[in-house]
């Protein structure tokens, strides 16, 4: 096993904040000595999104202490999952059978071991030990927390200032989270800022359990394609693990420059050291543009090793052989109205276009074309994706943004 | 069974308020229609008082619906008891095994049916219940009320507003009660004012799963014998169910003209229209201490009902034909001070006495006496009790007031 120092270095690699760092490193020691790995807890939702590189940074970071010896336990929050919403108000929220929640934590978790190393990971239902506490155990957990406590997470606080009803169940759900800590005795819990509450949370139910705390590695959340936002797939700025290739490598390399040292720290495995060093780099005038085809190279191969070769070649050919400059405008355009016939009237106002007429006689002239192809009237219906590249008459380009 | 009428009548007699009065009147009408009693719900803490006339309150109104036809249950709260103090922090407060708990409730139970009708009341333990709860009946349970609504009650917005910390698991306590409402299948509880909140807490947690709300009968707190602290063992100014016939006989006499009617709504079962037509004597002019000498057969048979004439008798001679005049004045003494010796200051202050070495030469020549019983050197630590008539040489009274 590595030594205590080198393992905090990868550990705290683009972490916004350890808490605990102290005992982490006193864990780590002891894991070096009996050469056994600490346990990681990631606590997860049982609804089954399609991960893009924004849910990637936490599971990379297990996936990096995985390397460095040490175990996962994902755990499926199933228990809130099976209560439903107990008030009946939500009709959405019902309660989920056993076999739905098994169906969906499978979907899930299929695509996590797609970073995590499935070796090293244990997946667990919170229903398994959650069920079995009776009305004297959950007592003892209330009786870990003030009500002033609770009332100062965030949403909570908002709620209570603004009059808006909380049921006191809902009180449940942080101490919940916490007890899963409890259960599984784990060393350390990962994730992202939004988590902060309930992850302290676990450190001080495990205290006043009289175990040892587990540290808590808070990872930032990323910004997606336009270096704004969260990276999400209703903003359209994400970068899905399961995208093909070539799809993966072009987007990559629509990343803003100010973006390129985060996505290194954040969505790969790179070294540190080697991170500081590409830093140097850029910061000695190193071309962004080559930096980023070595990110999109190392992005693209972590889920498609075998087509990164193949990916590189076809973004060349299709964007800067075809003559696409470098420097593109954007041209931000609106969600619900993100396909091709959709963006005339924001072409229009941008003076791409004189009108929409002008645009279906280009069109048919063979004057627009995205990202390299040439399209036609039956591509009206074609939905852009943040950065495609629209090429309108002869020299007009347009970087597409949602 | 007698009319609804005249049940509301008699339930309504001395309550302070009647939450759910048409509910009331519909269950009584189906209760007269079937011929089958209410079940009249009764919460009682595991600790073990002496009852006296503050406690029976309560407990003679619940005499009176079983003399209706009605069942009364007792619910030992003795779940709370068992839990102990979860935080740890309240060293008295440890967790009661099921043999002390049995053994509080048999203390207090005893003298509980010396009150109610033992044949028609069922004692419970509301651990039976609640300890089978999981966590996912909790959350139901929890998902009932708002952290708003609880933060409301008087103790904890108190608390809230000063920083003085709740622990969450203290929110249950409304709750557990609530819930012995909801497997009771309640249909009136009953209860001092001090527990609106939780007695209100039932019907709606009922309502909420699904069951007819029980209506709230709420008894206003007895005044002690110096007519305006609540009446309480600590503040000495009570009358115990267990004392002698002659000192509850002698105690009565000393209540308040004010509270001659208070007392026979509240401690007596006395009829209604009886007391009307009591308190219409009264106002034509009747001297009340002839009403005392009835109220106080009445209260004193209640408890010595072979006792009542002796009683009568030995007040007479000791008070009466010992020449106590009826008006004395009112020698308020310190509770810390509260036998012969140490109220010697102020009998010195209010002019009783000129010092001590007076009252000790008074006390020597058969000077001082106590509800006429001539006192000694050897009485000096004579603990005055509230309403003994002191006599301090040939033509002083005082009336000790606590």
């Amino acid at each position: 096993m590595k030594s205590v120092e080198e393992q905090m270095k990868i550990i705290a690699k683009g972490a916004k904040e350890i808490v605990g760092e102290e005992e982490l490193r006193n864990k780590l020691a002891r894991a070096v000595t009996e050469e056994r790995g600490l346990i990681i807890k990631l606590g997860l939702d049982p609804s089954a999104p399609d991960i893009h590189l924004g849910h990637s940074v936490v599971l990379r970071k297990i996936r990096q202490m995985q390397e460095l010896g040490h175990r996962a336990v994902i755990v499926i929050g199933d228990f809130t999952g099976k209560i439903g919403d107990p008030t009946g108000k939500s009709k959405g929220r019902v309660a989920l059978s056993d076999e739905q929640v098994k169906e969906n934590a499978k979907t899930y978790t299929d695509q996590i071991f797609e970073i995590v190393d499935k070796e090293k990971t244990e997946v667990v239902f919170n229903s398994s030990w959650l069920k079995k506490l009776d009305f004297e155990e959950v007592i003892r957990l209330a009786a870990s927390v003030t009500v002033a406590r609770i009332l100062e997470r965030d949403d909570f606080s908002e709620r209570y200032k603004n009059n808006v009803p909380i049921g006191l169940h809902e009180f449940f759900y942080p101490l919940m989270q916490a007890y899963d800590s409890v259960a599984l005795k784990a060393d350390i819990e990962i994730g992202g800022t939004d988590q902060t509450f309930n992850i302290l949370m676990g450190r001080s139910l495990q205290k006043w359990m009289g175990l040892e705390p587990q540290a808590a590695v808070f990872m930032p959340i990323l910004e997606g394609l336009d270096g704004v936002e969260k990276m999400s797939k209703s903003l359209g700025n994400y970068i899905g693990i399961h995208e093909p290739a070539s799809i993966m490598f072009k987007k990559v390399m629509e990343v803003q420059d100010s973006l390129i040292i985060r996505y290194y720290e954040l969505v790969t495995d790179e070294h540190p050291d080697k991170v500081i060093e590409i830093k140097k780099e850029l910061e000695k005038g190193k071309n962004p543009r080559d930096v980023k085809y070595e990110l999109a190279r190392i992005i693209t191969s972590l889920y498609h090793k075998e087509e990164v070769e193949e990916a590189e070649k076809y973004y060349r050919e299709a964007f800067i052989n075809k003559g696409i400059p470098e420097d593109i405008p954007e041209l931000i355009i609106d969600l619900e109205k993100d396909n091709l016939a959709g963006i005339i009237p924001r072409l229009t106002e941008e003076k791409y276009i004189s009108s929409g007429s002008d645009f279906r006689r280009l069109l048919a002239q063979g004057g627009i074309s995205l990202n390299g192809e040439v399209l036609t009237q039956g591509d009206l219906d074609q939905v852009l994706i943040c950065g495609d590249v629209l090429k309108i008459g002869k020299k007009k380009f347009a970087r597409i943004i949602k």
